[in-house]
C-alpha cells in the first residue's frame, strides 16, 4: 500500500495542531484535509508528522560504525587531532563504505531526509573518500538526498597537491567545496580562501568552511569569508561551521559581523557543542540563518554522537535555555525549515506539490519531539516508508 | 522461560569485555562463566550487560506525561516556579498515579532498577503526593525499586504546617527527608536544618536536601549541613542535590568545602546542568561521592527530560568533557555504581548473590553505551525481564 504510487496518509496532526490526513502522490504531497471514502490509505495512528530532517553537517568517511571501538586519544590541538586521526584511520579494517553506510541507516531511521557530508580530501587519502561517500550516496538515493563537500582536512597550503585535488573532486562529484581554518591551519587566509572561492566559482558551487578561529583572529577571517561572498555574489550559497569566534564576540564585535554575515547572506552551522555555540538568538535577530549538524559521530574526533537530529536540537536548546514551546520550534527550524534554506531546498516542507518526504513521530507536539526527542519514528521518502526507529507501539 | 526461578543468560558481553554465559537463580545473580548443556537459557545474543541503572532524583509527582502539553512559562526565580507550579498542577485532570506511571515506565525501559523520588508536601498538599507515589512503588514494586523523599517545594518555616505534615510523611512511608535552599526559602538556614536533621533522627531515615543557592551562600549552607551530618553520624546518608555553589566556589573555598563533605560522607546529586554543574572530577579527587539525576520530566519546571540515565551519563560527560574510554565510564559510574553507594544498595552490581538487575544493551562496550546511549535495551528485574527500549534487532 504505501508503495502504491498515490495513498492517504490519514490520521497524523501537523505541527500547528491540526488534525489531518495527507494525499500523497508519486512522491510529492497532494491535499492536506480528509481523505475520500474508500482511498488508498496508511494510518498515521495519530502520530506527529513532521517534514523530514536535514542533518546539516556531518564526516561519513570518519566514523567509526561498525568497526571495533576506537577509545579516544586526541590530541588537544586541532594539527594533533588531524594526524591522530590519519594514523588510527590507516589502520582499520572496515572500509568506508561499510562505516559510513552504518551511519546513514541511522540518520534515515531517526527520520533525516537530507544530509551534508564532507569528505577529507588531501594528497594522501586523494578522492578515495569522496569516491567511498559517492557510492554511498547512490546506494541510498532513493532513501535520503546526501549532499557531499571536498573537505581539504590536511590543509590546502600545508598538503601540497590538495588544490588541484580538490579540482578533481569537484569535477568528480563533489557538490560543495570546502575548507579549513584559513590562518590557523595553513597560515594565509587570505590565499587559502582565494583558492576556495576560486574553486567555487570555476565549478559554480557553493560554500562550506570549518572555522575553529576563536575570538578576533576567527572573526577576521569571517570578515574576509564576507567580502568574497559578496564580490562573487555566492548570497545564500556559503556556509561556516562552528564559528566558535562568534561566541567569544564582544557585542560591539557581533554587532559588527553580524551585519557582514547577513549582508552577504551566509549561513553558521553549529554542532551545539558544550562551550562556544554561536548563540543563536543573536544571530536570528541579525538576519543570519543558523542550523545544525550532528558533527563528529563516534570517530577520531569524538565518541558521541548518534545521526539524531532531533536530539541535536534538544542539546542546542538546552545550550540556548530555549524552553517554551515558540523556543523549542525555533531548535526545531534549526534542523528543518531553517536548514533547508540554508542548504537550498526549494521543494521542502509539508505543503502541497512539496517533496513528500517526512518523519512520523511518537510525540504530543513540536516541543515535545525537541524536548524528549522520542526514538519511535517512521521515516519516509518521496512518499515511501525507508526506516524506522524505536519500537512502535500501538 | 525467563520466569523461571533458574536460568541461565547466555551469549553476553561484561562491561570488562569477557564474553560470558550468567547464572540466574531465584532473583539472584549466581555464576558467571560457561552455561552447561541442556540448562534453561535465554539468548542474550551478544548484547552489553550492565548493572540496573540508578535513577538518582526525579519527581515522580510532578511530571506532566500523559497530560496535555504544557507550554513552558515558569518564572525566572524560585520562588515564582514554585507558585507557577502549584497554580498549574492544581488545574490538572490527569492523576499522579497516572502520570507518575508513565514516567516509572519510561525509567524502566531505559534500564532503570532503582529510583530515588522526591515528592511535594506542603499545607496545600498535605500527603496526597505522598500516597499517590506510594501507590505507584507498589504497583511497579516487581519492576523497580523506588525509594521516596518527603519534599518541602514550599519551605519549611515559610509553609506554617509542614514541619508536622513532613513527620507524617516519615510516620507514613516516606523513606528520606527532603529539605529545600534553607536560606534563601525559608530565610533561617539553622532553624530549617535543625527541622530536617531533627526528623532524620526522630525516624532513623537518610536526608536528601535540595540547595539552589549560589556562591558564598550556598558553601555556608553546605558547611551547616555537613556540620550536622557529622554530628548526628549521618556519614553517607545525606545527600546535596544540585550545590550549584560549588561550580561557582575558587580553589580555595572548593579545598575547604571538599574536605568537609569528605569527612561527612555526603554525596553530591546533580542533573548535569548546561552551567553551573558541580565538578565531577574535583568532587571525586576529594572523596566525595557524585551520582545523577533526571529532575524534572516535562514538568512546570523544564519540557526536558525523559528518564534516560544513560543519555544523562552522555550529558553530563559532555558538560564534563568526559570523552575517553575510563572518562566514559567513570560517567557510566555516576549512573551505577557511585549511585548505589550514594543510596545505600549492599546487593548491587553484576556478581554472585547480588540481586538479579540488571539491562542488556545494543552496544559495543561501556564506552558506546554512554556515549551513543542507543535505544534498544532490555531491562530485568530481580531476574524477570519487566521492559524494553527501542526495537531489538537481530
Amino acid at each position: 500500500m504505501e508503495d502504491a504510487g498515490r495513498f492517504w496518509l490519514k490520521n497524523v496532526r501537523l505541527s500547528d495542531g491540526r488534525a489531518v490526513d495527507i494525499e500523497i502522490s508519486d512522491g510529492t504531497f497532494g491535499s492536506i484535509g480528509a481523505a475520500p471514502r474508500d482511498a488508498a490509505a496508511v494510518d498515521g495512528r495519530g502520530w506527529l508528522c513532521l517534514p523530514a530532517l536535514i542533518e546539516g553537517h556531518v564526516h561519513l568517511d570518519k566514523t567509526f560504525l561498525g568497526s571495533p571501538w576506537y577509545s579516544f586519544a586526541g590530541g588537544k590541538t586541532v594539527p594533533d587531532r588531524i594526524r591522530e586521526e590519519k594514523l588510527v584511520r590507516s589502520r582499520l579494517e572496515v572500509s568506508v563504505e561499510q562505516r559510513a553506510a552504518l551511519l546513514v541507516e541511522r540518520e534515515i531511521a531517526a527520520g533525516a531526509g537530507y544530509l551534508r557530508t564532507h569528505v577529507d580530501i588531501d594528497a594522501d587519502w586523494k578522492l578515495a573518500n569522496l569516491e567511498a561517500v559517492m557510492a554511498i550516496r547512490e546506494r541510498y538515493r532513493d532513501a535520503i538526498d546526501i549532499e557531499i563537500v571536498a573537505f581539504p582536512q590536511s590543509g590546502i597550503l600545508s598538503s601540497p597537491g590538495t588544490e588541484q585535488l580538490l579540482d578533481a573532486a569537484m569535477t568528480s562529484g563533489a557538490d560543495l567545496i570546502g575548507g579549513l581554518d584559513p590562518a590557523s591551519i595553513d597560515g594565509d587566509p587570505v590565499r587559502h580562501l582565494d583558492i576556495v572561492f576560486g574553486l567555487a566559482e570555476r565549478h559554480g558551487k557553493p560554500v562550506d568552511i570549518h572555522l575553529h578561529e576563536g575570538g578576533q583572529l576567527g572573526l577576521f577571517t569571517l570578515a574576509l569569508i564576507a567580502e568574497r561572498t559578496k564580490a562573487l555574489g555566492l548570497s545564500r550559497r556559503v556556509t561556516v561551521s562552528h564559528a566558535y569566534c562568534l561566541a567569544d564576540a564582544s557585542d560591539q564585535e557581533f554587532g559588527r559581523i553580524g551585519v557582514l554575515l547577513a549582508e552577504a547572506d551566509i549561513s553558521i552551522l553549529s554542532s551545539a557543542p558544550e562551550v562556544r555555540m554561536p548563540p543563536v538568538r543573536k544571530l536570528r535577530q541579525a538576519g543570519v540563518t543558523v542550523f545544525l549538524g550532528s558533527d563528529n559521530v563516534r570517530d577520531a574526533w569524538s565518541p558521541f554522537g548518534n545521526g539524531d537530529m532531533l536530539e541535536r536540537a534538544a542539546i542546542a536548546a538546552r545550550q540556548q535555555v530555549l524552553v517554551e514551546d515558540d523556543e523549542l520550534a525555533l531548535a526545531f527550524e534549526l534542523v528543518s525549515t531553517a536548514a533547508a534554506e540554508a542548504t537550498g531546498r526549494s521543494d521542502y516542507g509539508i505543503a502541497p506539490a512539496r517533496a513528500a518526504d517526512f518523519l512520523l513521530i511518537d510525540a504530543a507536539n513540536l516541543a515535545e519531539a525537541v524536548a524528549a526527542h522520542p526514538p519511535e519514528r517512521v521515516t519516509y521518502k518521496r512518499g515511501r516508508k525507508v526506516g524506522q526507529g524505536g519500537s512502535p507501539r500501538g
